[in-house]
């Protein structure tokens, strides 16, 4: 099965060009620009950057990079063959793509010939006339190029014939890449598999040439992955694809997710093992840039794909980790994750407790308190998988170790609704160094309200609390059944500038909940923020 | 490619016991049932129950189902092969998925050396007679045993003649179904593909006897729907996955991608076409009760699964859909959506008014203007598919026919903790028949107090409002990222002695969005309760 030992797959990212037509995702030029210098950090040989004139961001872009080059990438404009009855010299669409002055371009041409007679309106002739000026003029201008042959398979089983003459085309036209495109997505690996087989069957003069395969797949029939590794099983050396599998529809293959089955897997080299082990992090950076949740389920970088649960299967796991895991986390950057749920025994315990960076023995009676004390509040509801700022604190206070930086007195949240908005007010009394505070804030709802309360108490006391933030607040009802005076469960996400932290709090009383998560949230910021200090102090004494 | 034309492909369901590992997903029993029969609808044959006895919630489900039978499928216990060096007839375990009464049972059992002596700590004959005591026994017993062969790719590729050995047994000791668990999740298709094939040509015995092989996958490569497929296409007839790819670490194989995968392009019979056209509402309805998000991107059943932008595009899809989408998304109940065109949605707001017994012409302009509305709705963060109660209400008042039993005036909410429990207390103001009625109650938090006070301001006039009750309340954060000032949408859902019926709202205040959704719901109970009242006058004159 890995015959290909060690051969190289060379790696096309499009995350900026087919993974900004993602509904919902919108990068600015300077978003576009810290995604490229990550590509190229991390070793990808070729970033697709955009259609130059296509919009005046794309054409933006290409300048911009020219005074903040990149190290190692080539980075590509993207375009389609000159419009039907023109020369291409004269096409302003092609001097646009020049004007990004890139030394490589990929073109990108109709291999179906219903897409050339119903949606170009024009001759089979013309689109193989078409296919060849392109690439021959952009030839002429000094540029290489890779050639994207559009709805490939489709175009393929509707017309054999027809589509290995465009691709032949590309070839004889002086296309260094030809490039299967699975446009709608709907291809499966096994016709992949065989269509690029009989492919290298039909045009011998792919392999007497020198040019080389190309493949870029999309996810509409959940197997984008699968395909493109059928095609490099078949001999393809390109892969096209993006970060996090962003793309129109239901996006492209996932690079996340490529990379490390055909490095780790299958043998073949695409990036530096050192830069593989950025990968989780270059995930998450990119969807940080995107603004969009990571899927905490992804494949390979995804927060859960190496979590344990349950107490017998997470001390099998820590004596031979590839009988549960299929790699080994830290080759991706990720790492395993010890969830903890009420199956939890109390090597889950001891595990976590390391991973804080505190002291446990298995033998220490606190040891069994925690656990006791964990599972007494999963059954209240508590879930602390998503919460581990909460099970410190826990952990700290059965240990005796949990510092107080204030006592929570009580509050008072009002909102009224008369005939226009609604107004919330909340009040709270905070004691510090034994001194009696009151506060009072507006928000948009009961809990901005006392949240705005709860900093503004505190802030004369502690003000790095001006640098936490929410970054993520999330409601659960637990047993809906029991209508409005059902349990509550609050997850809060906090941050500073260096990291995320999340708390939880459970209550009948959403108001109470949230306010245990927020409380919690601030107290652990404080904690955080004074190990920093401390850390720095060392650092100089 | 499709010889198997017309071939019966069985689909096994296990969101309810390895979805449930999902980390973040967390079914009640209600919600149990609830999926339970809504796939029983859908026409999956094998639906995974849980393991009773593992957590006395698995074990209440198979008696709650007993008082509300499935129609068509078959419910399934789910457990592992007896204890080392025990009986299979004394093993508690056994006696526990025994006491579920159910015709089948799965079974899963070691093939990979090392799990059985690291895991187990037994010797490799041992677990042989694990597998052999265990399905004979349960046999004996009168039940039909499907049996899941764990870590099956990983122990045939390091031991292949003893996991060859594993599955032998579960077939001489009568098991019917033998399922292939690539429980890691870490093998590719081609490699799915030879050793399926392997096994075929070791085992003769497999096609002399007519039992049937299976397939079930995990997602930690992202192959998992490409991997199943890969079995099928080798002579495996069942298919095990789980609606929404739910499950541990990255999921199993997703059901709502490899079901139309199967059934719309390889031509195997899944399940009736009529059910496969509820897909797309099956998944959205799954995802409600779960909790979670809907995955927008998601392939086939997506929001954005068939989302088309721009005009020559439009106009081409329109022309011919095939040449721009894979599948007719019509065929699994999802639609295609133009960014840029409304048409798309008129004839929904048809089809609605006719479930509801309204009158509505598409002519008529107040068609579009309750579409407008809709929309504006939902781009405030609005969903009616789960709420459509509140949709009807909305029709009915651009009708100018929605009845105002009362009208709400304004409402204050306050909530006090001090040192011990927190206090709720909420005012309502009504007006009902010109009369002004205010109101005050206490609850357990501030929504079922402000919930009690509106009870009890109206009781007087409406006494059918004491056999109302809340059912069900749901809370989303629609944009966790702006904190505790997030958008918040609460589904609550109502009955009466004879119906159910849901309603939305939605606020930056949660005690509002919860307001407005029992407000409708007490509204829609008085309109169901007139027209019952109406229907048994009209009944007796």
């Amino acid at each position: 099965m890995t015959t290909n030992q060690k051969k190289h797959i060379v790696v096309y990212d499009t995350t900026l060009r087919d993974g900004a037509q993602s509904e919902g995702l919108s990068l600015s030029i300077e978003d576009k620009l810290r995604i490229a210098h990550r590509l190229d950090e991390m070793g990808i040989p070729f970033i697709e950057g955009g259609w130059p004139g296509a919009n005046p961001k794309d054409g933006q872009f290409f300048w911009r990079l020219k005074e903040e080059p990149l190290t190692h990438a080539e980075v590509v404009a993207f375009c389609s063959t000159r419009r039907p009855g023109k020369l291409a010299a004269e096409d302003p669409m092609l001097q646009g793509i020049l004007s990004a002055e890139t030394h490589w371009v990929t073109i990108f041409g109709k291999s179906w010939d219903l897409h050339v007679t119903e949606g170009l309106h024009t001759t089979l002739e013309e689109n193989l006339a078409m296919i060849c000026d392109t690439i021959e003029y952009l030839r002429s201008q000094g540029r290489r190029v890779i050639y994207d042959a559009e709805h490939w398979f489709d175009g393929y089983k509707q017309n054999r014939k027809y589509a290995l003459k465009t691709l032949e085309t590309a070839l004889n036209a002086g296309a260094e890449w030809l490039v299967f495109c699975d446009t709608n997505g709907g291809t499966l690996p096994h016709e992949i598999t065989q269509i690029v087989r009989e492919v290298f069957q039909a045009l011998p003069q792919i392999q007497a040439t020198g040019v080389q395969l190309g493949i870029h797949t999309h996810n509409d029939s959940e197997t984008a992955v699968a395909n493109a590794i059928a095609a490099v099983l078949e001999g393809a050396t390109m892969v096209q694809g993006t970060i996090n599998g962003y793309g129109e529809r239901c996006g492209n293959a996932n690079l996340c997710s490529l990379i490390p089955n055909l490095q780790l897997k299958l043998g073949f080299h695409c990036i530096p093992q050192a830069e593989l082990e950025q990968l989780t992090e270059t995930s998450r950076l990119i969807s940080e840039v995107a603004n969009l949740a990571p899927d905490e389920h992804a494949p390979f970088v995804g927060l859960s794909a190496f979590a344990h649960k349950g107490g017998i299967h997470v001390s099998a796991v820590q004596r031979n980790p590839l009988t549960y895991e299929h790699i080994q986390p830290e080759k991706i950057g990720n790492r395993r994750r010890i969830v903890i749920s009420d199956q939890a025994g109390l090597s889950n315990v001891l595990e976590k407790a390391r991973s804080f960076g505190i002291d446990l023995n298995k033998e220490d009676e606190t040891c069994r308190k925690i656990l006791q004390k964990l599972k007494d509040l999963e059954h209240q509801g508590y879930q602390f998988e998503a919460a581990e700022a909460s099970f410190e604190l826990l952990m700290r206070e059965a240990l005796g170790e949990r510092e107080h930086f204030f006592e929570m007195r009580g509050f008072q949240v009002h909102c009224d609704k008369g005939a226009g908005d609604i107004n919330s007010l909340a009040t709270v009394k905070v004691t510090i160094n034994g001194k009696d505070i009151l506060e009072a804030a507006e928000g948009n709802g009961p809990v901005s309200a006392l949240d705005a309360a709860l900093r503004k108490a505190l802030m004369n006391f502690y003000p790095e609390i001006s640098q936490f933030h929410l970054a993520d607040y999330k409601v659960r009802i637990l047993d809906g059944g029991s209508g409005t005076s059902a349990k509550t469960r609050v997850l809060i996400e906090s941050r500073n500038c260096h990291k995320r932290w999340s708390t939880v709090g459970v209550s009948t009383n959403i108001i109470e909940a949230s306010y245990q998560a927020v409380v919690e949230g601030l107290e652990y910021g404080l904690i955080l923020h004074k190990q920093a200090k401390l850390a720095v102090t060392n650092a100089y004494s």
